[in-house]
């Protein structure tokens, strides 16, 4: 059965799940949707203006470590990035226009690493760029195609779809309108994509 | 090495925790600290005079769906509490003033089974001394020593002491000033106790 994964390029714990989700659904035979989405303005109509690890500073001191420690035991790199949270829009439109190709999943793995292993700005289109040519993409043609009205019209509906399934947070994962929040529900959504009870 | 277990009695997740933590601690020789304390201050502190569970619909109903699932797949029983949160106050003075009795394992589970099983409402003093008749301990001593203003201290300064340690909501571990947060990290931090990096 096909899992829906939903996706914010600013979301700190998306980034251990994107690092090992593709392989994760292979080895299942699950099939995997890439669904980029914005948290911005889900976080908005909740009377949140920034990152809730931003407003709630215990939190967020708690989120660092705990992610330092995940990318630890998962074996990537990760850097504090001096940004946070970053502007993934470029990204994310891109993301949502190019879902089904090929290399799709290597693009979603490089943002992420240029966020949080090499402390690059993402918002910058220079280093969405660069994440293209690195896989053999033409960046010129592809974000030509990611500023049409179609591709900002197609992330504004998906963003939509991810708050009409009652997401409020990044990763998420739906099987079937079966909803699965946060990295370390990844397995079960997996569990759940192969058997659904 | 010694595993703090902090809980507080309103805490939704702390139920699965409070379960299966203790079976869990044995199996690997870690000491554990039954440490009580009470959310609501920290909660205010931060802006929220209700459970973010209730002040943020769809993360709210996620959670209960989520919890069902959780409760389910451990094959213990679960009812939607028809109030929530429940004022755990005089559960807490209990458990905090006889945090190294023989009987506190127990009576911890047995007031997470009454307001998450049964649906009782554990801020009646009532529900507290049959809790505590059930396991043959008598509850006119024990409710008059968890009245006195000891006891009443005893919770503040707990309390304190979670809030100073950085914790934000429950179950919470602490292992040596190494903080994990959530039902799902309890594996993590009897790891950490076990064996601290």
């Amino acid at each position: 059965m096909k899992l829906d994964f939903w996706f914010e390029f600013a979301s700190t714990y998306s980034y251990p799940t994107v690092m090992r989700i593709e392989e994760l659904a292979a080895a299942r035979g699950v099939e995997l949707s890439w669904r980029a989405f914005l948290l911005g303005p889900i976080f908005k109509e909740q009377g949140w203006d920034d990152s809730p690890f931003n407003l709630y500073p215990a939190k967020g001191r708690y989120m660092w470590r705990d992610l330092n420690r995940i990318c630890e035991g998962q074996g990537i790199r990760f850097q504090h990035p001096s940004t946070f949270p970053r502007n993934g829009l470029l990204a994310a439109r891109v993301a949502c226009q190019f879902a089904t190709a090929p290399w799709i999943g290597d693009f979603v793995r490089a943002v992420y690493t240029a966020n949080f292993a090499e402390d690059r700005e993402i918002a910058d289109p220079e280093t969405i760029a660069d994440c293209l040519s690195a896989l053999g993409e033409d960046p010129a043609t592809i974000l030509e195609a990611a500023a049409s009205d179609a591709a900002k019209g197609a992330l504004r509906v998906q963003s939509k779809e991810a708050k009409d399934l009652g997401i409020f947070g990044a990763p998420s994962f739906s099987v079937k309108g079966e909803l699965f929040w946060g990295n370390d529900r990844l397995e079960q959504a997996l569990d759940w994509a192969e058997d659904p009870a």
